[in-house]
C-alpha cells in the first residue's frame, strides 16, 4: 500500500525561495509578510497540493485540548489561585492544563516553552519570569497560531492578549493607607524594575509620597532580587538599625512583609505603633502573623479564568498581532493589626 | 515521490487477530503475555516489515526529554519541595518538567494523565490523589515502556518505582514526643484512609499509645477529607468543647496543626501547656504560627531527586513488572513551642 508525500511549508520554502518561517507567516496571514508575498504563497500552496493539516502542521494544529501554562514560581499562593482560575475555566470547556515553572530563569522558560510548544497545546498562558527581557522564545506560536496570554507580569515590547491588575492604583493606595495611620518616613521593598507588576507598584508609591508632601529617600526603597523572606530579613535589619528610621514599610509582596514584622519584633519594634507594615497579595501566611498583616487582595483567580476563557475563545481569523489586548482588574486594601494604629500620630 | 506505508500495531492486530494491545504489550516483552505468544508476534511482525519507530511508536517512543509530574494540589509546601527536587535532577540531565495537579479528583487525574501521556513525556512522576482506588489509567504508561515513580502517596496495587518516607515510625515518634511532654489524652487528625502516608502515620500514633499504655478512644481520632485549614478548626473545636477534651493533638500535616493552634488560642486553651500540637511537613507556615509549631520533617526534595533519578537510568531491558523497587527516606522531628512544655506534668 503506498500514500503520496503531503507537501509541507520546507517543500514551499524550497520551491518559492523563503525561510520556512516565511512560508508559515505567510499561510497564517501574519502582519509582517506583505499581502502581496502572502498571496504568492498561497497561490503556490494551493497549486503544490498543500494541505495546512499534512503531517508537522497536523500534529501542531491538532486540538490536543490542553492549555500551556508558563509561571514563574508554584509555590506562591497568588500562583496557584491563578493557576485553580485558568482550571476551573478549562475543564468546563474540556481542556487540560500542563504547567512548568521557570523558577524565574530566563534560560528554564525558554526550555520549557519548548517542552509545551512540542506538546501540541492549543493555547499559552505566561507569567514571565523575573530575568525575561528578550521576548524571541514566544514567536513560534504566534507564528503557528497558537494565541499567548500573559498575565500579571506581562511584556512590554510584544503584543498580544494581556491580563494585569492596577498595580500603580495598588501602590498608591498602599502608600496612602500608611500616610493615612500617620506614617512619616515610609519604605518601600520594590521587585525587579523591568517587571511591569513592580514598576507599577513603585511608581504608585513615590506618587503618593509627592502627592503628600512626604520625602523621597533613596536609602528607602529597596531593591530586590527575588521578594523571598531573607531578602525581607536583612532588608528589614538594614533599615531598622538606621540612624533615623522608617516608620512604615509598603512591601511589594506578602512575603517579605511578614519577614519585617517578625525582625521587627525580633529588634524590639512596636508592631504597627513605631513600624506599620502593609504588603501585597493577601496570602494565607499574611493572617496568621501576629500581627496580621495588612494587604492588598488580588483576584487571582479570577485572572486565570479570564486567561482560559481568552485562549478558549480565540480565533485566528479576528486576530490582529499588531495589537495588545489588556484586561485590567481593581484590587482592594486589607487593612489588618499591622497597619492599623488606635491612637493615630 | 512516494512512500511506503509503515506498518502499524493495528495492521499486526488485524493480520494476526489479537487486540493492538496485546500486539503492544507482546512487542514491548510484557509479563502478562506468554513466551510464545510474544514469539509468535515477534516473528509476524519481523515478517510484515514492522518497524518499533513507525509513526505512532515513533511518536511515543521519540525522546521528548520532558518528565511528566502528576500530583495532587501545588499549593503545599511539600509537593513544590518535591518538584524542585525534580526539576534540578532532570535539568542536568537536560530534561524538562511538565506539571499537573489533580486538586485530589480521580477524574482530573486520569484527564492528566492521558494529556501527560499525549505529550509524549519520558516518564511520569505520581503523587496519588485522595479519591484515587483504581490504578488502570497508569497500565498504558507501562505497556508502552514509558517508566512510572511513585511517590510519597504511592498504590498498594501496582507494581513500579516507588519513594517514600518511613511514615509509620514518623507518626510513631511525633506521638512519642508527645507523650513525653507529659500528654494523656492525645488526638490525631488523620487524612483518607486508603493513602498509605496517612493509614501508616496513624497506625504509628496507635501504637505509640498502646505501647506506653495510652487509651484508645475513637473520639480521638478524626477522620479528614482533605486536611484543610477551615477542617482543622472545625475538628479542633468539637475536641475541645468535649467532656474530657484531649492534651495534645498529632495532626497528619502542618494546616491543621497550625488551624489547631489558632482555634485554641481562641478559646483561650494555653498552648503547649494545656494544648500539645505537632504537624507534619514542615512548612513555612510552621515557624510563623505563634507559638511555633513542633513538626516532622520531610526530605521532600530529595525524594524528587531520587523520583527523577529513576526516571532518567531507567532501562526497559532490566525492568520487571512483576515487583516493585520501593525507596525508604527517613523523617526528623522538630520540637517548637507548641509542644515543649517548660515544666513536664
Amino acid at each position: 500500500m503506498k500514500i503520496k508525500k503531503e507537501v509541507t511549508i520546507y517543500d514551499l520554502a524550497k520551491e518559492l525561495n523563503y525561510s520556512p518561517s516565511t512560508i508559515s507567516r505567510a499561510l497564517n496571514n501574519h502582519k509582517s509578510i506583505s499581502k502581496k508575498t502572502v498571496k504568492r504563497i498561497k497561490e503556490a500552496a494551493e497549486e503544490m497540493g498543500y494541505r495546512p493539516n499534512n503531517l508537522a502542521a497536523g500534529l501542531r494544529n491538532n486540538k490536543s485540548n490542553t492549555i500551556g501554562v508558563l509561571i514563574s514560581r508554584i509555590n506562591r499562593p497568588f500562583v496557584s489561585s491563578l493557576i485553580s482560575g485558568i482550571e476551573k475555566t478549562a475543564r468546563k470547556a474540556g481542556y487540560n492544563v500542563l504547567i512548568s515553572q521557570s523558577n524565574d530563569k530566563y534560560q528554564s522558560e525558554i526550555n520549557n516553552s519548548n517542552a509545551l510548544y512540542d506538546s501540541r497545546i492549543s493555547g499559552l498562558i505566561v507569567s514571565l519570569s523575573m530575568e525575561t527581557i528578550d521576548m524571541e522564545h514566544f514567536e513560534k506560536f504566534m507564528e503557528n497560531g497558537i494565541p499567548i496570554v500573559f498575565v500579571d507580569r506581562v511584556p512590554s515590547n510584544f503584543n498580544s492578549y494581556k491580563v494585569v491588575i492596577d498595580n500603580y492604583t495598588a501602590g498608591y493606595s498602599a502608600t496612602k493607607h500608611l500616610i493615612e495611620q500617620g506614617c512619616k518616613r515610609i519604605a518601600h521593598f520594590a521587585g525587579a524594575k523591568h517587571r511591569n507588576v513592580y514598576l507599577e507598584r513603585k511608581k504608585g508609591y513615590l506618587d503618593a509620597l509627592r502627592e503628600h508632601g512626604l520625602p523621597i529617600e533613596d536609602k528607602l526603597v529597596v531593591n530586590f532580587k527575588t521578594l523571598s523572606f531573607d531578602e525581607g530579613t536583612k532588608a528589614t535589619e538594614k533599615l531598622l538599625k538606621m540612624a533615623n528610621p522608617p516608620d512604615g514599610i509598603f512591601a511589594a509582596n506578602d512575603t517579605t512583609g511578614v519577614s519585617a514584622i517578625m525582625c521587627a519584633k525580633k529588634l524590639g519594634v512596636k508592631v504597627p505603633d513605631q513600624l506599620a507594615v502593609i504588603g501585597f497579595n493577601d496570602d494565607p501566611i499574611s493572617s496568621i502573623v501576629q500581627p496580621p498583616l495588612s494587604t492588598v487582595s488580588h483576584p487571582a483567580s479570577k485572572m486565570g479564568a479570564i486567561s482560559a476563557k481568552r485562549i478558549l475563545e480565540h480565533s485566528a481569523q479576528s486576530y490582529d498581532a499588531d495589537l495588545s489586548e489588556i484586561t485590567v482588574l481593581g484590587t482592594e486594601i486589607i487593612a489588618r493589626g499591622s497597619s492599623l494604629r488606635t491612637v493615630k500620630s
